[in-house]
C-alpha cells in the first residue's frame, strides 16, 4: 500500500510509485492504492511471464485493504471500486508503457456507478474501459472501436462525444462488447480481479514493447531493472462541472521562468487533456474559474518543489470540487531551462550549488553547444532513417559523395552534406567543409564520427541501409542524387529529406555561471581536451579545459602543404632517404607544436608519437601516385608497389603506434625534435613554462617501451642539453592494449605518466573493430544483447576491469603516477564516472564536450567524494 | 674454485663450470680454475659494461688461489701460469660465443715456457695467443695474422705449421705484435692479468654478439641469463707425442648405438681436432696407440654418463701421457639417436621410463614426422634467403603463383611449391596439392602457416625480402619463374635454389615404445587434436590423439561442391532465401560430421560453429560472380555491390564468430542439426556413445553467450526429443577474446566446457594481427624486444595471467568445468607446460603435432606433479 513506502524506494516501487507513497507521506491528497513491485516484474520475466500464485494472493490482500480504506467494492453493483493500472519504472519512461484506466467496471458496476453518479458518466466510463482494456490487455486494434463510434456518431449526425447521451453510450457499450466478442471468440471479462491480473500482466508485458526498448536504449536503462504497476482508486474529472483534469509544471519546462505552467480541462479525465479532443486552457484560468483549488494545487506544487528540490510535473484530477493530485515527478526540460532553474533555486536559496550542479543531465549541454532544428521544419520534413548518432547537432545541405566535390561545392558557397561508405584520412579535407557527415558503416567511433566530434560537425553514422547507386543513394524509399538536399540530426541519428531550417545555440547567461561552480567541487577529476591545432585548442580554452590530454601528431601530416613529404618519408629505400624527408617535414610539426603551444602558455600538453598504420597516408588517386613517383625519383610502378605491401588485413592491430618508432627510430626522433626545440623556443621567447608530455602509443610491452623511451629521452636530453635549458617534459604512455594493462607494474618502472585511450583498449577487449561495428551493433542492441555501445558508454564489466588493474599495478609500481584518459570515453558522463572511481587525475575529450565533462566529473566528486 | 660448486649450480656457474666442478667431485682429472659467474655477467650488463674493482679483486683472488694449488706463476719467467677462458651460459650454446687459450704469456712467460717445455711449443703457444687475443679480444682481424703466416711460409717454401721451427715461430710472434700495434696504436698487453679482464670482458661481450642472438632465439633462452666466464688452467696436448687432444661421445650421436665414437690428434691442442687442418683419428685408434689412457677414459666416460644419465660429449687432452677430461656436458644427438638412447637406457637398467621422457626434447620429435633434406644435397645448393619456420618439413618443386595453377601442375604429376603474397581460404585448393607453401607476409600463425601445419605441409611465411615481378619473384639475388625449382625447409625458413633432395621420415620402433610412456605419466593433460575431416582424425588417431579438440566447420564449405551454396546462404537478401540455401548445405555439412563420428567413435569430438568473417567465402574471379548471379537469379552487379559490403576493415574484429550467430541464427540452427542428426544417425547404426561438443566461438559477453547457446540447445533437444534419444551432447565456449576471460565466471554459467582459442587471445592482447606481424616480429626480435613469436610461444606474462584469471573465475563458478586449449599453442611444449601449470584439462593440436603434445604433456606432469 502506498502509505508503507516512501521516495527512497524508487528501486523497488518505481518512480511513480515512490513519489505517490512519498505525498501520502507529506499529507497531498492523493488516491489511495498499492504497488505492485519491480521485483515482481523481474520475477515474471525470469519464470515464464506467469503471475505467480503467491503474487495473486498479494494483490488480492492489497485491493481488500483498499476496498476497507474506501469503502467501495471491487465490481460491486451498489459502491464499485474503480482502480487505475499504471507502469512506473526506476525513472520516467514517459508514453512508453500501458495504462489501464476505469478498471472494474462490469455490468452491475456500471449500473450501480450510474446510481451514484450519473448514466451518462457510468456508461461513458465503461465504453472508455472496454476500450482500453482490449486494446492495451488483449491486443484488439482499438481503431475497430473508434471506427464504430465515428460510424454511431454520423449515423446520428452527431459532431461528436458532447452530443452522447447516456443511452447512447449504453449502446456503444453492448457494440463494444460484440467487437471484442467476434474478434476473440469468447464474452468481454467481468470479473473484476480478472481484469486486474490481465492489467497488471500488461503493463509487465510492455516492459518488452518496442517504444520502451528504444527508449531505454536511448537512456541507458538496464533491461533487468524492470517496471513496477500502480494500482489506484479512480477519482473522476468527468463528473461534471465541478470536476475536471489538468497537468502542470510548476515552473516553465521550456525556458525555466518561475511559474506554474500547464493545462487543464473541465469535466475530462486526464487523458482528454492529453489526447486533445478538447482544446484545454491555461492552468492560469483556474485562477478565477475556481480559486480555492488553484491555491490549494500550488501551495501542493511548491511544496512539493522545494521538497523534491527538483521542478515538477503533476497530474491532478477536481472531483466534485475535491482536488486530488495524481502523480508528481520531477520535470523534464530543455537543458536551458535546467540550468536557469538550477541558477534560480540556488538564488532561491532551494538549493546550494552542489545541489544544483545535481540536477542537470551533463548530457543535456550537448544541446547548449550544437545548432539544432527549428521544429516547424521538422515537423513538416520526412524521415529517411536513422543510424548511430555520432557527432551531436543539426545540419542540412547538399549532397556530395567525395571529397574533391564537397570541397569544390563549399567553394561555391553551398552548405555540403558529405555522404560516403566510411571516411578516411583522405576524406579530411571534405569533412572539413561539410556542415555534416553522413556514412553507410561504421559504429560510434569510426574514423568519421572521431573526426566529427573533434571538429564539432555534425555526423550520421553507420547507416546501413543506405544503397548507394551511380552517384546516388536510396533510403527510405527515395533516391537522394548529387546536390539533393538532405538534413542530418547527428544528436539522434535522423536523416530527412530536404533543407530542414536550423537555428544556431546560444548559451544563456546563467550556463557559464552554473558550469563555474562544478569547477569549484573538491577531488574533481581535471579536464583537459583533445587538441590537435591551435584552433581546437583556444576553443577547448574557452570552454575550461585545463590542458591538452592528446595532441594526434598524425592529422599534421595531412595537410597538403605535408602529406607529399610524409608520403616520400614512408616510401623511402633507406634511413638516409627517410631522414632527408623527415628533416622536410620538421619545421611543419614544429611549428604546429609551437602555435599550441602559445594558446596553451604553462598548461600541459600531451603530444603523442606517430600512430596510425603507414598505408593510410599513401595516395589513393592515380595523379597523386604520378606526382609522388616524379617527386621521389622513381616509377610509378615502383612506388605503387611499395605503397601497396604497406596494406594490412587489419591494419588496426598492424604496423602502428609504437610499433612504427621501433621500426624507424628516426620518426620518434625527429618528432622529439619538433616537440622539444618547439618547447625551447617559446618558452625562451614568451617565458611560459611549456610543459610537453611526450606519450608513446599502443605500448604492450615492456623493453618495446624502454626502447622508444630511450629515443625520445636521449634525443630530448640531447636538445635541452645543447641549449642549456631545464624543460620540464615526461614521457609516458597510452594504454590501449589489454596486455599494457596486465603489465602496467612493468611499464610504469618506464613510464611517467598513463592514459587510457579506452577506443583501442576497448577495441582489443571485445575483439570489436570500431569501424566494423555497425552492423553487429545494430544487430545486438535489437536482439537486447548489447544494453549500449561500448565504444560510446565505457564496459565497466569488462574494460573497466582492466583499466582497474592498470591503476592498481601502475600505481603501485610509481607511486602517484599521474593516469588520465583520452579515448572518447573521456567526453562520457557514464565513463567519466567510472573514471572518477577508479581514481584517474583527469579526462580528455573533444573540444566541444568540456563542459559537459566538467559537470559530470564535478557530479561524479559530488556522488563519491574522496576519503 | 671449481671445488666450491657442483652440477646443481648451472644457473649461477653455467653449464660448463658447473660440471667441472661436478668432476672435480668425482675425481676426475680436471685442470684446476675458478668460475666468473653468471651473475657477474648481468652486473656486467647492467652496470655500463664494465668489470668492477671488486670483481677484478675477486678474480685477482682466484689467480692467486690458482697459483698456490698449481705451483705456478701467474705471468712469471720460471713456470708461468697459462689459463684458457671460456663462456659458459645456463645451456650449452656450442661454438656461439667466444674462447682465449694459452693466456698469461708474455715474452718473460714464452722463455719460461721454452725452458720448461721445449722452445717450438712455447712460442707457437705465445703466437696462437697473440692471435686469438688481438681477434676475440680486441677485434682485430685475425685474417690479418693468418695472411702473415701464409706469406712466411710461403717465402720459406714451408707447406705448413709442420716446417715451422722455435725461431719461426719466434719471427712470427714479433712480427704478429707489429701488425697488432699498427693496427691499434699501442704495444701488445704483457700484464697477464690485464689481459685476464679483457678475455673476461670479451666473454661477456660476447653474449650480445649476432651469432648467440640468434642461437637465443631458435631455442628460446632468455637474455637475460647471461654466461658465466670459466678460467682454467692450460694443459698443453701439443708437448710433444704423448700428448694429444679429442673429442668424444659416449654414444653415437647420429644412431644413438651404445658406442664411444669420436676423434682425435696426437701433438695437437683441442682446437686443431676441430679445425681439420690435419685429419683426426677416429677414437677407436687411441685404444690401439694408448690402451691404458683410453681405458681410463671410457670408464671416466661410462662414469659420467652413468651419473648425469644421459650422453656425454666430452673434450680431453693428453699432457704428456697424463690424461685430463677439459669438458663434459650433454650430448646433442638427432631425435632418432635421443630415442635410442633412453630407449637403450632404461634396458640398461640407468634410468627409469618416466627419466627417460625426461632425456628427449619434445620438439625434436617433429623431425621424425616429416620429411628432411638430403644433406649432400643440401649442401651444395644456393640459399635464397630465410622467413619463419611456418610449418615443419622439407620439400621441393616447381614454383607456381596461384593455387590454379598449383592444382594443374600437380595434375600433370609435378610437384608444387606455392608462391603467394599471403594466402586466403580461396587458395585452399592449391595449398592440398602443394608440397611447400611460401608466402611474403603473413607470420607463424597466419592463414598459410596454419592451414600448412594442419595438413603437415611444409611452409615458410613472412619472407618480406621477396619482391614479385611479372609471374616471378626475386630473392637474394635471384629471379625465380614460374615452373622454376625451389626447395623450403619449413622446420628452419631456409629456402633454397633449386631441387634439394628430401628422405622421408621413417619412425622407428623405439619410437612407439618411448612415446607410450608419456600415456602413462599420471596426471598428464589429455591431448586431443584439432581435425576438420576424417582423413585428419585417423593421423591423429594413429598418433595417439585421444579425442578432437576442434573442428573447423567453416572449411568444409570451401569444397567445390559446397562454396556456391555457402554464398547462396551468405548474399540471401531474406531468412527465407537464407534458409533455403542452408538445407542445401545441411547434407554435405551432416555427412562430413558422420565421417568423422565413424572414425573417431565414443571419443569426444568439439565441433565449432562457424567462425570466419563471411566475406571470406566470396568468389575473386569474375566467372565466379557471373556463375553465383545466375544461381541466384540476380544481376552480377547486385551479388558484386552485396559481397562488397560484406568487406571489413579489420575482419579478425569484425562480423565473425558468435556474431554470425546472434544475426543470423538460422546458420547456428542448421549446424546444430547437422552436429546432432549425423551424431543420432551414428549412434544408432554403430552402437557408438558419440558425444558432441558443440562450441560458440568468439564469445564476449554474457547475454551473447546465452542467446547462442538457446538457440544450440533448442534445436539440439527438440531433435534428441523427436528422435527418443538420450545424447550426452554439451555446449561450451572458446575463449579468445580478452573480455571473456574477465568475465569467465558469468559465461562459465552458461557454457558447459571452455576452450582456449590462444591464437586469437594472443591477437588481442598483443593488439597484434598474426596475418600483418611478419614485418613487426622481424624488426622486434632484431632489436631484442620480443625473445620469440608469442603467436608461437605463449606469452605467459600477459595472455598467460588473461587465461589464469579465466580458469580460476570459470572454475569458481561451475566447479570442475572442462577446459581445453585449441590453439595453435596446444602443439608448443613451452605452452603445454603452462597449460599444464594452470590446470587445463587437455591440449588439442593439429595432427602431425599429437605426439610432440604427448611428451610434452607427460614431462610438464612429472616436473609438476598434481598435488
Amino acid at each position: 500500500m502506498f502509505k508503507d513506502g516512501d521516495a527512497s524506494m524508487k528501486n523497488l516501487l518505481g518512480g511513480k510509485g515512490a513519489n505517490l507513497a512519498e505525498m501520502i507521506k507529506l499529507d497531498i491528497p492523493v488516491p489511495n492504492g498499492f504497488i505492485v513491485t519491480t521485483e515482481a516484474c523481474t520475477e515474471y520475466n525470469s519464470t515464464g511471464k506467469k503471475l505467480s500464485a503467491d503474487m495473486k494472493k498479494q494483490i488480492d490482500q492489497c485491493i481488500a485493504e483498499l476496498e476497507a480504506t474506501s469503502g467501495k467494492k471491487f465490481g460491486d453493483s451498489k459502491n464499485p471500486l474503480l482502480v487505475s493500472v499504471r507502469s512506473g519504472a526506476r525513472v520516467s519512461m514517459p508514453g512508453m508503457m500501458d495504462t489501464v484506466l476505469n478498471l472494474g467496471i462490469n455490468d452491475d458496476a456500471a449500473a450501480g456507478l450510474a446510481k451514484l453518479a450519473g448514466g451518462r458518466f457510468a456508461y461513458d466510463s465503461y465504453r472508455r474501459f472496454i476500450m482500453m482494456f482490449a486494446d492495451v490487455v488483449i491486443g484488439v486494434s482499438k481503431h475497430k472501436f473508434e471506427h464504430e463510434i465515428h460510424a454511431y456518431q454520423e449515423s446520428k449526425g452527431y459532431s461528436g462525444d458532447g452530443d452522447m447521451t447516456e443511452d447512447d453510450w449504453k449502446t456503444i457499450v453492448e457494440r463494444f462488447k460484440a467487437i471484442y466478442r467476434a474478434d476473440q471468440g469468447q464474452d468481454f471479462p467481468t470479473d473484476a480481479k480478472e481484469q486486474l491480473y490481465g492489467a497488471i500482466t500488461a503493463v509487465f508485458e510492455s516492459w518488452d514493447n518496442p517504444r520502451a526498448f528504444v527508449y531505454r536504449r536511448l537512456n541507458d536503462i538496464p533491461y533487468e531493472w524492470g517496471t513496477a504497476v500502480n494500482v489506484q482508486q479512480m477519482v473522476f474529472g468527468n463528473m461534471g462541472d465541478t470536476s475536471g483534469s489538468g497537468v502542470v509544471f510548476t515552473r516553465n519546462a521550456a525556458t525555466g521562468t518561475n511559474e506554474m505552467y500547464g493545462e487543464y480541462l473541465m469535466d475530462a479525465q486526464g487523458e482528454d487533456v492529453v489526447a486533445g479532443v478538447r482544446t484545454p486552457l491555461p492552468f492560469e484560468d483556474l485562477k478565477k474559474e475556481m480559486p480555492a483549488i488553484y491555491d490549494e494545487f500550488v501551495g501542493h506544487g511548491k511544496r512539493l518543489e522545494n521538497h523534491y528540490k527538483y521542478m515538477q510535473d503533476m497530474e491532478f484530477t477536481i472531483e466534485e470540487g475535491k482536488l486530488y493530485v495524481l502523480q508528481t515527478r520531477n520535470g523534464k526540460c530543455t537543458a536551458h531551462a535546467a540550468i536557469k532553474i538550477a541558477a534560480d533555486m540556488v538564488d532561491e536559496g532551494v538549493l546550494t550549488e552542489n545541489e544544483a550542479l545535481l540536477t542537470v543531465d551533463p548530457k543535456a549541454l550537448d544541446q547548449l553547444l550544437h545548432p539544432v532544428f527549428d521544429p516547424a521544419g521538422l515537423a513538416a520534413a520526412k524521415l529517411l532513417g536513422a543510424a548511430l548518432p555520432a557527432s551531436p547537432g543539426a545540419a542540412a545541405g547538399k549532397v556530395y559523395f567525395t571529397a574533391d566535390e564537397a570541397v569544390a561545392a563549399h567553394e561555391k558557397g553551398e552548405r555540403v552534406i558529405l555522404v560516403r561508405m566510411e571516411t578516411s584520412p583522405d576524406d579530411i579535407m571534405g569533412m572539413e567543409v561539410a556542415k555534416g557527415i553522413l556514412t553507410a558503416k561504421g559504429g560510434m567511433t569510426s574514423h568519421a564520427a572521431l573526426v566529427a566530434r573533434q571538429m564539432g560537425c555534425c555526423c550520421v553514422s553507420g547507416c546501413e541501409d543506405i544503397k548507394f547507386g551511380n552517384n546516388s543513394f536510396t533510403l527510405g524509399g527515395e533516391t537522394i542524387k548529387e546536390g539533393d538536399y538532405i538534413s542530418l540530426n547527428g544528436s539522434t541519428g535522423n536523416i530527412y529529406l530536404g533543407d530542414v531550417a536550423t537555428i544556431e545555440a546560444e548559451i544563456a547567461g546563467d550556463f557559464a555561471r552554473f558550469i563555474s561552480w562544478a569547477d569549484k567541487v573538491p577531488g574533481r577529476l581535471g579536464i583537459r581536451t583533445n587538441a590537435d591545432n591551435p584552433k581546437d585548442s583556444i576553443i577547448a580554452l574557452e570552454f575550461g579545459a585545463e590542458g591538452i590530454g592528446l595532441t594526434r601528431t598524425e592529422h599534421m601530416f595531412f595537410e597538403p602543404d605535408r602529406i607529399p613529404k610524409m608520403r616520400k618519408m614512408i616510401l623511402a629505400d633507406t634511413e638516409a632517404e627517410r631522414r632527408a624527408a623527415l628533416d622536410e617535414l620538421l619545421p611543419f610539426q614544429k611549428n604546429d607544436f609551437k602555435g599550441i603551444y602559445e594558446v596553451m602558455e604553462s598548461r600541459p600538453v600531451t603530444i603523442r608519437l606517430l600512430d596510425p598504420p603507414l598505408h593510410e597516408f599513401m595516395p589513393t588517386k592515380e595523379a597523386d601516385f604520378v606526382q609522388l613517383a616524379k617527386d621521389m625519383g622513381k616509377s610509378v610502378d615502383e612506388v605503387k608497389s611499395k605503397a601497396l605491401a604497406l596494406h594490412e588485413l587489419n591494419p588496426m592491430m598492424g604496423h602502428r603506434g609504437c610499433r612504427l618508432a621501433v621500426s624507424y627510430p628516426e620518426i620518434a626522433e625527429m618528432q622529439t625534435r619538433a616537440i622539444i626545440e618547439a618547447a625551447l623556443e617559446v618558452k625562451k621567447a614568451k617565458g611560459y613554462d611549456i610543459k610537453p608530455e611526450i606519450m608513446i602509443p599502443l605500448v604492450g610491452d615492456l623493453k618495446e617501451t624502454k626502447y622508444v623511451k630511450e629515443i625520445v629521452d636521449n634525443t630530448a636530453k640531447a636538445l635541452c642539453e645543447a641549449a642549456g635549458v631545464t624543460l620540464s617534459y615526461s614521457v609516458g604512455t597510452m594504454i590501449e592494449i589489454p596486455r599494457a594493462c596486465i603489465i602496467a607494474d612493468g611499464i610504469a618502472e618506464v613510464a611517467e605518466f598513463f592514459s587510457f585511450g579506452t577506443n583501442d583498449l576497448t577495441q582489443m577487449t571485445y575483439g570489436l573493430s570500431r569501424d566494423d561495428a555497425g552492423r553487429i551493433l545494430k544487430d545486438y542492441t535489437e536482439k537486447n544483447i548489447y544494453e549500449g555501445d561500448p565504444t560510446a558508454k565505457l564496459d565497466v564489466t569488462g574494460v573497466g576491469v582492466l583499466m582497474d588493474m592498470a591503476v592498481q599495478k601502475g600505481r603501485a609500481a610509481r607511486p602517484g603516477l599521474k593516469i588520465g584518459i583520452c579515448g572518447e570515453h573521456g567526453g562520457d558522463p557514464y565513463s567519466i564516472a567510472f573514471c572518477h572511481k577508479v581514481g584517474l587525475d583527469y579526462v580528455s575529450c573533444s573540444p566541444f564536450r568540456v563542459p559537459i565533462a566538467r559537470l559530470a566529473a564535478a557530479q561524479a566528486a559530488l556522488r563519491n567524494p574522496k576519503k
